[in-house]
């Protein structure tokens, strides 16, 4: 097999073959293929597209460039979630108990934080002692003793795609549904879960900027779980504004306790309840309609809270903080922004919002920096507020002294009208 | 500048700008543009296409990375020819001298053979003594002079064309018009001449395989020579059988020197005297119809063949060769290729043909091979012939044992039909 051959094939908009695809990763892996080639076939792939087939074709394909977790020995059904990323992102640490709760298995892995998007990993890592670095043996015995383990990435799951993302990355080829659809289903199918679902933002924080291209990613990943026989859901979801009012990793953790207390922001609140009642419908466990009633008895009754304080037991955490925020890093400072005029908070993009943290020291530009879990952003108003002028915006918390710069751009941030702005649904659409 | 939002440019089908085009051959030409980044591009432009603008700055910016020669020290209209390659194509050796001997100014530069087509420097070669490296300073006086000058490329001409062309060639973006046109036009551009008449081959010997394909790369060359100030024009002609009978370095020079005797192979004659006459008219020096009777005068009145005696005398050649061919290198033995029915000679393809010839020594596979100037192919008919049983179809000269897996495909070369068979006129249209 010649990989010119395979270039032209696509070229010319031919259908690949299973066997093509998987010589093009295997090819490319092993340092046969030389970057050249491969950029070449991207953008092909960019301009001519993919099929259904050949989607899934690569998606297996680079699932199995690596490790796949075998979570056989855990009993039950095993559920996963994942989020195309967005700011103030928190979901898994509330969401995961949650589902937890009601009888799905969670053997979560997640990332850390790259850019303006947060990580839970670096999240979790805020609340003093909790390991992340379990193995999958730990994994097993902890799921089946309690119901949910939530772990950081022990190997690099399907390392094709990262080959693949660094090439796509320099060469304009970020952009494509089918490239995007395998690159996360890669990962999620290598991480061996019965069932996927997934949080597909759109918006100007999102990489999809609108909801029309949102739904197109989401039923190209639906499709590749359907070929790989895993039971797959999407809800799309607004990136308009960052998720709930917490934007930094002990603020989230403290955000997304308060959420399973039932004091949580309304619009995070709603997506964990969407989302859960997703996940135990698809995982056979109710109807989505009962999921949702019996997500909200868990969160009253102190079910779920419980579910995470086990958790963080079970993980060498200190499970006092569930209790005792004060127990978590804390910033020295917190600075409020004021209004200064009146009006409806008609626009307040989380792109910035998420910069402007990592700028704190909530987050990192490159892998090697390190982070600072106390700083980052609470807002006091969100899209569709009413804000007297004079009035909290947003409560800062910060270590340093706030450069003036930065200052100059967060009080940008928000965009406020005079006329009546309405509160949107933060889930538009489950598929 | 980023290299990574002029790919982005060209995939979303924006034009890229004149600067655009330069910081991607400056940079690609000094290697701090990689590999993998110019085959995205490549691939783009294969499937985005190029406006003639855009177009026009690669053809530039290519024919700029490397030397372009000064002809300004040459008296008079300076006249090319360009020929997409062929078998049998020995036309620069007849054509040249022609439209040298009616007042056009030659300092034509050649290539060599690479792959089932000759390169004119290999025939020249074959003259005994004949020099082809040839300074700029001797190729002034000489052309001053005498009026021609036929030499090889003494420096590499519009190195950025190699550069790119080897990429093409492993990232399936050989077959892209705008790309074909550029290569062609930056190395006619960087050798200076005034007038550029391009024989566009087309059919199953040649690139192009039907003649609408020829047509349009001829049109896309055309236009960057109108843009670079040149007078440009396009023969487009027939590779559906090799050009006049002869395949092989000296048997070419053979039938070169019968042309200008008068002798030539119909359909060779034909494309010089089109080709010729085309040229001077875009010389300014005669009108189309008055070049083509000149130049059958200059036939017929030996001023032709002159002007060959005078340049191969120049070039330090042994002149006696255009009398006795027996100072040509010479094969071992020729061998009969005969019919083995009664027909119309329906196919001969060139391809083949060409490779043939490659086999017996004539051509080469890669470039270090050396050359066997003697060997060859000389065809006894051609397309529309009617062949009795038994008859010569072809003279084999060879310096070696026939091989019978060689002599089969020769066997196979020609196609005969009961009916008869059109004679194709060489020369389709001129552009």
């Amino acid at each position: 097999m010649l990989f010119t051959d395979i270039i032209e094939k696509k070229k010319i908009k031919e259908e690949l073959s299973e066997e093509e695809i998987q010589f093009f990763i295997d090819g490319f892996c092993k340092g046969e293929i030389p970057d050249y080639q491969v950029s070449a076939l991207l953008m092909a792939i960019r301009l001519n597209g993919m099929s259904e087939k050949e989607t899934y074709y690569l998606t297996k394909a680079m699932t199995y460039s690596g490790n796949v977790v075998d979570l056989s020995g855990i009993r039950g059904i095993k559920v996963d979630k994942h989020s195309t990323g967005g700011v103030g992102d928190k979901t898994t640490i509330a969401l995961m108990p949650m589902v937890a709760s009601l009888g799905a298995k969670v053997a979560k892995m997640s990332g850390r934080a790259l850019g303006f998007c947060g990580g839970t990993v670096d999240k979790l890592e805020s609340i003093p002692g909790y390991r992340l670095d379990l193995n999958e043996e730990e994994v097993r015995e902890q799921v089946n003793r309690i119901g949910i383990a939530l772990i950081g990435q022990s190997t690099e799951l399907a390392p094709a795609d990262k080959k693949i993302y660094a090439l796509r990355d320099v060469t304009a080829t970020v952009d494509s549904i089918p490239l995007i659809a395998s690159s996360i289903m890669s990962k999620k199918l290598a991480c061996g879960n019965d069932v996927i679902v997934l949080d597909v933002k759109y918006g100007n924080g999102a990489f999809m900027k609108d909801i029309q291209s949102a739904e197109e990613l989401a039923r190209e990943m639906i499709k590749i779980g359907e070929n790989a026989h895993k039971r797959v859901s999407a809800c799309l979801s607004s990136m308009k504004q960052p998720l709930g009012n917490a934007v930094g990793n002990a603020l989230e953790v403290k955000e997304a306790i308060e959420t399973l207390k039932g004091r949580g922001p309304k619009d995070f609140t709603e997506l964990c309840l969407i989302s859960g009642s997703v996940i135990l419908e698809k995982a056979g466990l109710y109807t989505r309609e009962e999921a949702y009633a019996k997500l909200q008895e868990n969160i009253h009754n102190g079910k779920a809270l419980e579910k995470l304080r086990e958790v963080i037991t079970a993980q060498g955490g200190d499970p006092r903080v569930v209790d005792d925020y004060s127990l978590l890093p804390q910033a020295k400072y917190i600075t409020e922004l004021k209004a200064e005029t009146s009006g409806y908070v008609k626009d307040l993009p989380a792109q910035p919002i998420g910069e402007l943290s990592m700028q704190l020291g909530a987050g990192r530009a490159t892998k090697e920096e390190s982070i600072d879990y106390a700083v980052g952003i609470v807002l006091n108003k969100k899209i569709g507020d009413y804000v007297e002028k004079g009035e909290t915006l947003a409560y800062i918390h910060h270590d340093t002294e706030l450069k003036e710069e930065w200052w100059k751009r967060m009080q940008n941030v928000y965009v406020l009208s005079d006329t009546p702005v309405k509160h949107e649904a933060v889930v538009e659409k489950v598929i």
